[in-house]
């Protein structure tokens, strides 16, 4: 078996070490002889695992009582209508548009009530994050929604936005348990686990406890009410059992690796890596404003499509899958996850080089 | 490893050779180099199996080109949601009240418009099937609406309800690829995957064409539009990759063992060793009327409470898992799904004889 270097933005690199137990696992969960596939999810088993996963999850980010974690389905796409439905009291919400994923937000959000944009930096492709230190907040707004790593643009925000006291949400879908966060900073955390923490097919909402109410949009399916979630722990009906359950592994994994502030410090070795090379390469450039580059997720172009389609072509026949841009924005685009290894990058980089070499 | 006879109600036990397989392509999937939980949803790999699951599951069904099959999330819950949504143009539709499950579909619909019991076997703890003949199905009724096996109570219906010509909605969750059917009586077939096809986190529906329109309900969130994720082949968003990867595995077993004829062949063998066993027992007996008793779930009971307590227990010690009637309802159920073998049943039915044979 040869494992390759998987760049992608999502579904993404797993830790092999979480993959190895699950398979191992797989017919026989500690003895109880079956997969976690086919366990109720109402068991004594099942339960630990989940709760487990939330624990772990908890004690990571550092999360305090009055937020509940819940698991859903969905992906982050779902959250788009679940936001609005069950925070849009007032019918009014502001957006800072930084890429597709926020303008989707932003568009849902309109089927339910006033969106307002009210910062976005699409003029310039989105390659950087708009200063966001005194934007026009509504005076009634029930929220500001941010997508704070940009997946397809790889921007990410340094600093949140000054909220000027309302309620942040936000989108991390791609950034979710990369670097330490302060969770109180949030009105709602949440992302789809198909990048950093997991298989598709798991949302993970962190939602503070005083914006999960009876009191949401009339229509909200039952489904959609973080209510129903949160007071049935994530139960309510099956949940995706086997994705929560790798959440769990990965959970563990990051706690083994010395938790968030180690993740820190490996993503950012891991960018830096990859960056500097790009600041001094003649070939390949960077394509977002420095002070806004994320760590994940690292867009670059050589300025000539031709060489671009070339340089993805060759990378993957050496074992270096999904570079290729996102098909909305072209050039490539390196996904740089928890569980992408250092070698990985290092490895990518030389690679890199010797191509510069050649085409140059 | 010693694996357990697992007659949980879902999620339930899976074809010991599926996951076998999904054991050995965890940390390379035919030679892709990564798990298929790292693949992303718009790779070459995972469009064919993706492609190859619906294929395989149009062949087992036998489902035309004017019916869409769509992979989507949120479990059968929030396909509760999604039918009237995107169903109810007139508001209006008539619901079968045959367990939990359908009721819960019928309070669901009642948040978007008109929705009416037109019949009920609740007085009689849901242990038969209503006579279906001659409903008062409401002229103008959008669809007419069933759960067409009831897990819980361990009802089927034999003869699909005389709609009138209106558009039959059925929940198969729990009878899903249990033996051939006429997909052309259906305007929609649905189920959670969870018990006879796969792990929970994937739903699937069966969607005639033309009941898949952009004229939805004001306020359907995107996600719960049949049309995107139609338009977009089911991957309008990140679907949930790794449980559509393990039901195209449970197809292909499916289509191995002899597809739906000999699935109902396996399920009838099964259910009669049960079935003719508690007919002829002075201690145990089944709880539903005879013509209408599912294939899938064998509910029973002795009449003592202490005593299936003791069942239970002693069943569970003996290798026999998740034999506890539901929560709502109490005594035993034997949920025997596609993948459980025979010896499963048959071991179940001497252990039975046994504990009669002591506490009779
Ligand atoms: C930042 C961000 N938000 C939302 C989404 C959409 O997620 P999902 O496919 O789970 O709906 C993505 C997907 O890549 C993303 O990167
Ligand atoms: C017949 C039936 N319908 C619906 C459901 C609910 O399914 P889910 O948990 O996927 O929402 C169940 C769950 O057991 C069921 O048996
Ligand atoms: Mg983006
Ligand atoms: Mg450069
Ligand atoms: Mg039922
Ligand atoms: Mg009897």
């Amino acid at each position: 078996m040869s494992r390759v270097y998987n760049f992608s933005a999502g579904p993404a690199v797993l830790p092999e070490a979480v993959l190895k137990e699950a398979a191992e696992e797989m017919l026989d969960y500690k003895g109880t002889g079956m997969s976690v596939m086919e366990m109720s999810h109402r068991s004594k088993a099942y339960e630990e695992i989940i709760n487990e996963a939330e624990a772990d999850l908890r004690d990571l980010i550092g999360i305090p009582d009055n937020y509940k974690v819940l698991f859903l389905q969905g992906g982050a796409s779902t959250q788009f209508a679940m936001i609005p439905m069950n925070l849009m009291k007032n019918k009014v919400a502001d957006y800072i548009i930084t890429g597709q994923w926020a303008k989707k937000a932003f568009k849902e959000a309109q089927l339910y009530g006033k969106a307002n944009a009210i910062a976005s930096s699409e003029d310039k492709v989105f390659s950087y994050i708009p200063d966001c230190s005194d934007l026009p907040i509504s005076e009634d707004a029930d929220y500001v929604y941010i997508c704070e790593n940009n997946t397809i643009y790889g921007t990410k925000y340094k600093t949140l936005p000054n909220t000027k006291g309302k309620t942040l949400v936000a989108d991390v879908s791609s950034c979710f348990l990369s670097e330490p966060v302060d969770i109180t900073k949030y009105g709602i955390m949440y992302g789809g686990v198909q990048k950093n923490i997991g298989p598709a097919g798991v949302a993970i909402a962190i939602v503070r406890e005083d914006l999960i109410t009876d009191d949401v949009l009339p229509g909200t399916p039952t489904m959609l009410r973080y209510k129903i979630h949160a007071d049935n722990k994530s139960l309510y009906n099956t949940p995706p059992c086997y994705g929560i359950y790798i959440c769990g592994k990965v959970f563990k994994w990051i706690k083994s690796m010395g938790g968030l502030e180690a993740m820190k410090e490996h993503n950012e070795k891991k960018a830096a890596i990859l960056y500097d090379f790009l600041d001094q390469s003649k070939l390949f450039k960077g394509t977002v404003r420095k002070e806004d580059r994320s760590l994940m997720n690292v867009p670059f172009v050589t300025g000539n499509e031709e060489l671009d389609a070339k340089f993805v072509k060759e990378a993957k026949a050496a074992g270096f899958e999904n570079l290729k841009g996102h098909r909305t924005v072209g050039g490539m685009r390196a996904s740089i996850y928890n569980a992408m290894p250092i070698e990985g990058v290092e490895k990518l980089v030389a690679f890199m080089k010797e191509f510069e070499e050649k085409n140059l």
